[in-house]
């Protein structure tokens, strides 16, 4: 690329969009369905249902530790995918870029996207790029949807929770909110802590091998577990109850949260996901999740419940209970 | 709505995020795919292969005669879906919003996406809202994905021209790049344009009906014609020869085109085509696509030949010829 920033005329469909697409996305995406270029991809299906996903990432900053808005790209939506048991296929990649934008940058987050991809083993095979003027938009934007197949017989859902039915959940929370929150406020006290980002998909076919009646699964990302667990609630019309004690927190964590007065239960994570299954079921899918490294820290951490439907209660530490309502306000904004 | 602009909070995860879709979005778009609002949506495939297909939407200013960007934002994907030969069937939807954004104006554009998706006959079935703070987006960019069945022994693609096929297009150029670059600039001499953004499935569908063996099909939206062009003569190694007089342009957009020192042939369309055929079809072909409303000016404009492959050669109204380039440089940037 002779330039070093991103003109205008990158995005104006003409010769240096070609160029963009050739120097700098093409030798890192080729495969068979993305090579021809055409207005659409065309790819070969498998039979089944389809999942279809999106997701807009506009998080500030752009790189941060454990990821960066590429790597966030790629694994959000694969994990919106998996989340309904699917097995995430093909993404697409549009970018919103500003004008001035530097190159260096981008190659960075398109070397990192290509990382993600692999790891998550999905290929990209549509894409578009615009460029707004100086100004109109804050660096880079980036969109990816996504296709998974989903296998016969399976079919996870907020709306599949039953009385009896146990809560996990895969790891500690917070990292991800918190790493931004750090980053972008230059908090000293930042330690080990980084991004959970990470692809799900591998941890989810695991657990479904082993647990095929696992009810739904939901990765607690915006508005954070308490969210989550309030729309499965919601939409299953059936109450939960939580265990305080049981949820994993970073020690690091848990003192920003103390000091800022943030709960984590309320945090955005990016690699975590909380799963209901059956109450027969619970031990051995824990073992399973327990055995898979984005997993090794799952706990059991609930259970579902006839009473207070749409509901959740926390039991807390101190002993006392409280209703956990879904995030009313914004936290922070563009963590994601 | 009880707020009349848009709020961080809208785009938290939260209660906000949850009054949105449940009061703007879902009234709207609600149907048996995107209605269990899990994280992807799960559709049913039918045999064959997909098309899939992105683009994000910038479109500056929002509202213009003939459209607004959730008209475009339908119509763009819908008509990369059709110009693969596939039927456009599912979208996603996703909106980056400025803090601060009028409801109001929201609430047109959702219902200009649902007009623009029952016109196409396509439905809305996974989605995504974020907002970023006051100055980090300009007012509204929206990215529709979408998926589209392709029928058995449909193979559209820019690699399949051959010399001695025949190029059409389906009408006049420029009046979306001109609609836009007027309402931006105040220009007076508007008259009765406005952008033709229109959803092409119908037309295309009618037009594979009929003529199965189309080669390929583009609609030149950034970059225009010109770009299309050297496109296809470039993936299919073929030259091309487009007669200047046989281009259909309005009175009313040449002359700004004249006054502007602009060239039609690389201004920006919404609801064109251009359609390389075997000689023996471009009659028949022709006719269907004169029947078509959508197409009721289409012209015979050229043909695919053997000699100075990749090149696309113009031959002028005053008898001359010229080399025809890709566009080169930004001609006017968020088109679309």
């Amino acid at each position: 690329m002779p330039d070093d920033k991103i003109l205008l005329a990158h995005g104006s469909g003409g010769k240096l969009s070609h160029d963009l697409i050739q120097q700098l996305f093409l030798p890192r995406f080729s495969n068979p369905f993305l090579q021809p270029l055409d207005d659409s991809a065309r790819i070969t299906n498998q039979t089944g249902p389809i999942a279809f996903t999106t997701d807009s990432y506009v998080v500030n900053p752009l790189f941060f530790p454990g990821g960066d808005i590429g790597r966030l790209a790629v694994c959000g939506t694969v994990n919106d995918l998996s989340m309904i048991g699917a097995i995430p296929a093909f993404l697409s990649l549009s970018l919103i870029i500003e004008e001035g934008f530097p190159i260096s940058d981008l190659k960075r987050i398109v070397s990192s996207i290509f990382d993600a991809a692999e790891e998550a083993n999905v290929q990209i095979v549509t894409g578009d790029t615009k460029v707004v003027e100086h100004g109109a938009a804050d660096k880079l934007f980036i969109n990816t949807a996504g296709i998974g197949w989903v296998k016969a017989g399976i079919h996870l859902s907020g709306m599949n929770a039953k009385p009896g039915d146990r809560i996990l959940l895969s790891g500690p929370l917070g990292d991800h909110e918190l790493t931004i929150l750090s980053q972008r406020e230059g908090f000293q006290f930042q330690g080990d802590l980084k991004s959970d980002c990470a692809p799900l998909n591998d941890l989810v076919g695991k657990m479904i091998e082993f647990s095929p009646s696992i009810r739904c699964m939901r990765d607690p990302t915006r508005g954070g577990l308490a969210t989550t667990l309030n729309e499965i609630a919601s939409k299953s019309n059936v109450g939960m109850v939580v265990e305080e004690e049981k949820i994993p927190v970073r020690e690091s964590a848990r003192g920003i949260c103390e000091l800022l007065g943030l709960d984590p239960l309320y945090l955005a994570n990016e690699g975590k996901l909380a799963a209901i299954c059956p109450p027969g079921e619970v031990e051995r899918l824990l073992g399973v999740m327990r055995g898979h490294p984005l997993g090794k820290d799952s706990q059991i951490i609930g259970r579902v419940i006839e009473e207070h439907p749409k509901k959740v209660v926390l039991h807390t530490l101190i002993g006392g209970h409280r209703i956990l309502d879904m995030l009313t306000g914004s936290q922070y904004p563009r963590i994601c």
